[in-house]
C-alpha cells in the first residue's frame, strides 16, 4: 500500500475528511467527559475519569495516523467506528474506495 | 520524627483529619474538572484537562501519605495549603501540634 499515489486533489478531500473524523470523536470523548464530571461523587470518580481520558489519549493517538502510507487503513477503521463516513471520501480514485470498503 | 508515639485517640483523630482533607481537596478539584469540562471547545481542550487531572493525581499520590512518620510535616502541609485547619487536629498532644505549627 505504500506505492499508492494520491492526486493534490485528494490529499485535500484526505486532509478535510481526516480532520472532520477527528473533531467529531473528539466532539464525542467530550460530552462523555462532561457527563461523567456531572457526576463525580468521590474522589474515586475523578480517577475512573482520568483512566478514561488516558485511554481515549492513547487510542486517539494510535488510530489518527495520518501518514499517506497508511491512510486506507486508518479510513476504513474511522468509517467502521462510525466517524467517517463514504461520502466525507467523495472525489477520492475509485480503486481507493474500492480498497477502503474491502478493509471496511 | 520516626519516633514520634501516637496514642489510640490520636491515631482516631489523625486518620478522621487526614480523610477530611482529602475529601475537601478532592472536592476543589472535581469542581475545577467540571468548569474545564464545561468549556472545552476543541479538541486540545481535552489533552489539556488531561494534563491537569495527571498533575494533581501524582500531586495527591504524593502528598496524601499515611506513615506516621511523616504524618506531621504531612499535615504541616495541608493546613499551609487550606485544605485542613488547627480544629481539625484539635485532641492531639501540645508537642505535635506545636511541630506542625513550627513546620506551617
Amino acid at each position: 500500500m505504500n506505492d499508492i499515489k494520491w492526486t493534490r486533489t485528494e490529499k485535500r478531500i484526505t486532509r478535510k475528511a481526516f480532520d472532520s473524523a477527528y473533531e467529531r470523536e473528539c466532539a464525542d470523548i467530550a460530552k462523555r467527559i462532561r457527563a461523567k464530571a456531572e457526576r463525580i461523587a468521590e474522589p474515586d470518580d475523578i480517577w475512573r475519569l482520568h483512566d478514561y481520558i488516558t485511554d481515549k489519549r492513547n487510542e486517539i493517538d494510535e488510530k489518527y495516523d495520518y501518514r499517506y502510507s497508511v491512510l486506507i487503513i486508518v479510513f476504513a477503521r474511522l468509517i467502521k467506528d462510525g466517524w467517517l463516513s463514504f461520502e466525507d471520501l467523495e472525489g477520492l480514485a475509485e480503486e481507493k474506495i474500492t480498497q477502503i470498503a474491502s478493509i471496511v
